[in-house]
């Protein structure tokens, strides 16, 4: 089919609601906003962030790239508005599998409230998506930054760690399905990771300080949530939660399996602190709005370091980065 | 530099503004909407919507990028507000390379009162920029979509077309230089369009009932302007008005010069329909807002043919498309 014909077919798939004045088909979409937005943007490239190969469909890279974005949502704490897509279309990528992917934005979409208001398709040598993410309050004073951490709050984090690097690794080397009982579990944290919407509406509403989401690995990003704080945070390795048989995984993996779960990306659970007073029904909130763990994992310090302590006595040293597939081929 | 001081680097060079809460470098940016808002997403490849190597500066790449969005906004009349961008870097363009595209949308976003807000910056295999634009207005009403034109509204448009496709003939071959007194003017059409964000303002203050910018091409726009607002159109391709040597260059390129004026893309003027009685008027405030013309090309008619006359009583058979560097490599 044409470009014009895949547009419209790609716009027949776009929602709606009560937000949506004016769609997709004109020169922008218009929106009625609440009394604050907050915007993120999240790109995401075949071969960088993802392997085309590794999808049996493409929708999950469609969903992976939407739930990247609203992973930033989460970490704000506000509820998802809309979103936006640039789609690079390269020339290997048929009709079908252009709408594959949109069809796995339009279901993450309908699963986290989010209308998908419009975008653009355009040929590129290299499968890329952009998604530009909006979400709503009623006041700036709903939104949780990375700067109000305090010392003597709690560290507590979302889920479970390790799951996405181990998957990774499962994709990137199929034999070491051998050393877990449920590879495919891990793969799906890596390939169709989950934003937290709703934990982090959760946290934002039991009095989170500061939170941020776990995109680039436990170690990194709570180095940029100290930085933004103004604080240093201490965090207890052997406290951390990890997804089941990532140790396993990242051990055979090579290399030493706890610091991989710790420094490795895309988990998109979310990382925050909150007074521990109000840690109990922080933890009792996320469990009812999302069904998964909140557990406390350290503490916020004076100064400015990130200490994490794992067994032994030993210290991991924070390393941050991105673009995750690059790092593995580093390893 | 590292990855993450290349990303501090970026975001020195970022915009505050009135509505801008919380800028990047948290996970989102938080903005203070007005009543409304129109968003819009245009990303632009290397290879496919430019050619890295046709700048002598790459800021020019990134005002290209910014100037595509913002165009999009010029054609819903309403003033700019913040920008995100997403950049995807190859190996090969280094930070100062990408500092200057930065430099490049900073330098537009002054120029146009746009704060440009937050983004992403990732590896990539090619060069690419997607930009996500947002304006604001008090209330729906003073936006202009494409669906409002009616019957007996005249057809105008601002500046002068054709200059973008004869700057691209004159990039893919200088020799073409011979046939132009002033072949600089037109290869800055193509390479560092201006958005008409005060001319589009203006005609929607003045009574626009519809407006579309023109990035595919006056005949393959004019297109979408009449099935958007269910009419037909007549231009009159004579009453065109054509950048100075752009028939000269496109006619010495191969094919009709006049034909490929009205059907090169990228030009970004703007298409609009208003009421006979109001073009006086329009006229007069776009030329004062943008220091442009404004001139009528033709009328809308009923049905949904859009016919544009052509000398010897030729008509042109409008086509459609975008990705420019493609359709010209097709010619």
């Amino acid at each position: 089919m044409g470009e014009f014909e895949l547009l419209s077919r790609v716009r027949d798939r776009l929602g709606g609601g009560e937000r949506l004045l004016l769609g997709s088909g004109d020169d922008a979409s218009v929106t009625l906003p609440a009394g604050v937005t907050a915007t993120s943007v999240d790109a995401v490239v075949d071969g960088v962030h993802f392997r085309r190969a590794d999808y049996r469909r493409l929708d999950g890279v469609g969903r992976k790239a939407l739930a990247a974005a609203l992973s930033d949502l989460a970490a704000m704490g506000v509820e998802s508005g809309e979103a936006y897509v640039a789609i690079g279309v390269p020339a290997d990528l048929d009709d079908d599998e252009c709408l594959e992917i949109v069809d796995g934005m339009v279901a993450l979409s309908a699963e986290t409230g989010t209308v998908l208001a419009g975008g653009d398709i355009v040929s590129s040598p290299v499968l890329f998506l952009s998604v530009t993410v909006v979400g709503h309050a009623a006041s700036a004073e709903a939104f949780v930054s990375r700067a109000g951490a305090r010392p003597e709050d709690s560290l507590v984090v979302t889920g479970e760690l390790g799951g996405a690097a181990a998957g990774l690794a499962l994709l990137a080397d199929p034999k070491l399905e051998d050393r877990v009982a449920d590879p495919a579990r891990l793969r799906v944290r890596q390939l169709e990771p989950q934003p937290r919407l709703a934990a982090g509406h959760a946290l934002a509403e039991a009095g989170a300080t500061a939170m941020i989401d776990l995109s680039d690995g436990l170690a990194g990003d709570a180095v940029h949530l100290g930085e933004q704080s103004g604080v240093g945070l201490r965090i207890d390795g052997e406290a951390v939660p990890l997804a089941t048989g990532a140790i396993e995984v990242l051990d055979a993996a090579g290399g030493d399996g706890l610091q991989r779960c710790l420094e490795g990306g895309e988990d998109y659970e979310l990382l925050a602190t909150i007074p521990a007073a109000r840690f109990d029904r922080a933890r009792e909130a996320v469990n009812a709005a999302e069904g998964i763990a909140l557990t406390a994992i350290g503490e916020v310090l004076g100064g400015d370091e990130v200490e994490v302590r794992l067994p032994g006595g030993r210290r991991l040293k924070p390393v941050r980065g991105f673009d995750q597939l690059a790092r593995l081929a580093r390893q």
